[in-house]
């Protein structure tokens, strides 16, 4: 549902420059993660490989979302560990295991400890139900793979 | 889940500017459909309401969502018309009233006819199943309304 | 998703008659529970307005959807009231309350106990966790009204 | 939710005929599109194997359900093209990959352009969110195999 | 959304005692499940696999909700042949493969016949509409492995 | 779905105790926030009335998922406040009016400031897009009321 009752008027205003938002800190890079688990090494590089093809269609609405979408997750109010945690959460309700991975990985890159990712997880297991329990179960190897 | 890879890479890039796209000709205002319809203008007015408030707080990610959301319904390669009963569809199969009336109105408001809004819903009902009927039925009281 | 690979071998088919089902044996008309629950007499009337504006628009599709569903709920292998009790825990998972509604009136006009209600209602419960608590709040009442 | 306040009422009703509908006309056949593209060919192949296995099971249902379904996307006031379109969207927004897949199939088997699929999925991740993201991931790469 | 208003009370009551409820009595066990159905076979040693490791983590709310949720299904008011087969509804509706897979095999090691799985399926295919037709050919493959 | 593989186990399982987690602690009563804002205080004796019915049922099942409810949000790993704060976000994209006025008014209670509301809704709407919009709308008249 469009956010605007009139809708014109926004189509004429200037692009709003962001506030200063900082980016996150990564205590481990990508590979680094990569050559931790062999789990998140897979869903790193497939993701790489399909987002290459997505990024070559330059759509430019596509391009604007994910713009919109990095920018949710920086150091703000709240910190960057806290946004991937509250990803992670949104991402289990929703069940998407792909989303759950992304978030998790992210988190663990920004120092999050496995307690604190089990706990994320334990509000989206009451929230969202059993329904929820296989991604979790996918997830749980992840983190073993990680932590472990 | 974050659309990039790569996520420094995206806030350093210029915002890239949009392709020319032009906003639709409305065959009715905002005005004349609240006055033809009941539902309607209690619908627009209840949301002008609590979309001022919303500006207010003058957020900024909110406020690029919804540039983005007006965007997306623009004439472009697909006629608005078209993409309003895609707005439609999507909120029927996801269950929002408050969706299915703005796309509804929209799609009148461009002079789409009755009949193709009834057959984008079937589309929905298709899709989504017996637990869109109730919001089916909210919606065919607004399109009596309206087209009646 | 068309639930069929080569859709025209469809088009040509004689439509099947429907195997020998029973309708069920209602204990208590529609009549009977609005006067005995406030809530099931005010959904029961909002209901039969709704859907007579639908029927005027005599939309093919609908029609056909309508018989469908009607159908799954007929006396089959199943017993007719487990089978709204399936539709109770259904509605209650995907969340909405006029579906909720719809079945425990349904069950009850069969002569299920409360017990048997609660019982599925935990089920719904544990599968879709606490999201679908203020959804069970609401049907609760409406227990309360239809048993108490 | 049943759609009817009165279900015996259907049971009685002759099963109503379908307006004249025409079956669309495809551009290219299913053989077509597996021999241009692997992904294609892997998911229409499963899927012919399953449906092979449901049509087996012979359950009344099931194949009224098919037919609605499949009535659903014929062409009507709506040219069969944007049901398509519509379809894809609503599975990109209700997140099922092989729904998505078969509806960009279909779409690209009428001629529609990949502007016109991209843009279809502009409105679904607007609507839907970065949820969608994994998804939208996926059929870039079938809609670089169909059109690159 | 938490299920009470004044959490404290709740913290400090004695962990209430369950009704007496009655594991049910299965006809299969896992093994002979697995001996029979390939597609079985592969699910369930997945999942002994992943729970292996969840119980490992030792996480004290997941054990708790494992056990409200082993509660839900046993012989009760309703039979847990009836409950396993709300599951499944639930399951289909929600579209979990793992979900369906699990209570599909549940219901069958339950002894209840193949034409009870068909008709909830169908409950499931009516509320949740084609989305979850996927879903429906998939437990199809399981069904005709262990009925056929 | 289960989360076990041998229910038969966790039945005989004596009763875990949960790690010492404490209340947390509220800047205000529900009175208080009441007294502050209408929407608030409608919303908490609507639900404090609906409870006072669930719980006069006193069914079983409910009252276990409602302590693992109560105790997901205890101060723990993570603060109460963070835990509040995914609780809207997790209610937000599963778009509940009264699940996400749950959480904004416990987060209120606790002394989060409006900045982290805002920020945690922001993450729920690019993860669950523009269907979450009119849930949003309502939230920011609720935040109005009690931040303003």
């Amino acid at each position: 549902m469009s956010a605007t009752e009139h809708p014109a008027a926004h189509s004429h205003l200037p692009e709003q420059h962001a506030p200063e938002r900082k980016e996150p800190t990564f205590v481990f890079t990508e590979r680094q993660v990569s050559e931790k688990s062999e789990l998140a090494r897979r869903f790193i590089e497939t993701r790489a490989s399909l987002n290459a093809n997505v990024e070559k269609a330059n759509n430019f609405l596509v391009k604007r979302f994910s713009n919109i979408d990095h920018n949710a997750y920086l150091e703000g109010t709240l910190p960057a560990k806290t946004k991937e945690l509250m990803g992670l959460v949104a991402s289990a309700c929703l069940r998407c295991d792909d989303c759950i991975f992304y978030h998790a990985i992210q988190a663990y890159r920004l120092g999050v400890p496995r307690s604190e990712q089990e706990e994320s997880l334990n509000v989206a297991l009451v929230v969202g139900g059993s329904i929820t329990v296989p991604h979790l179960r996918r997830v749980y190897e992840l983190l073993e793979e990680l932590y472990g």
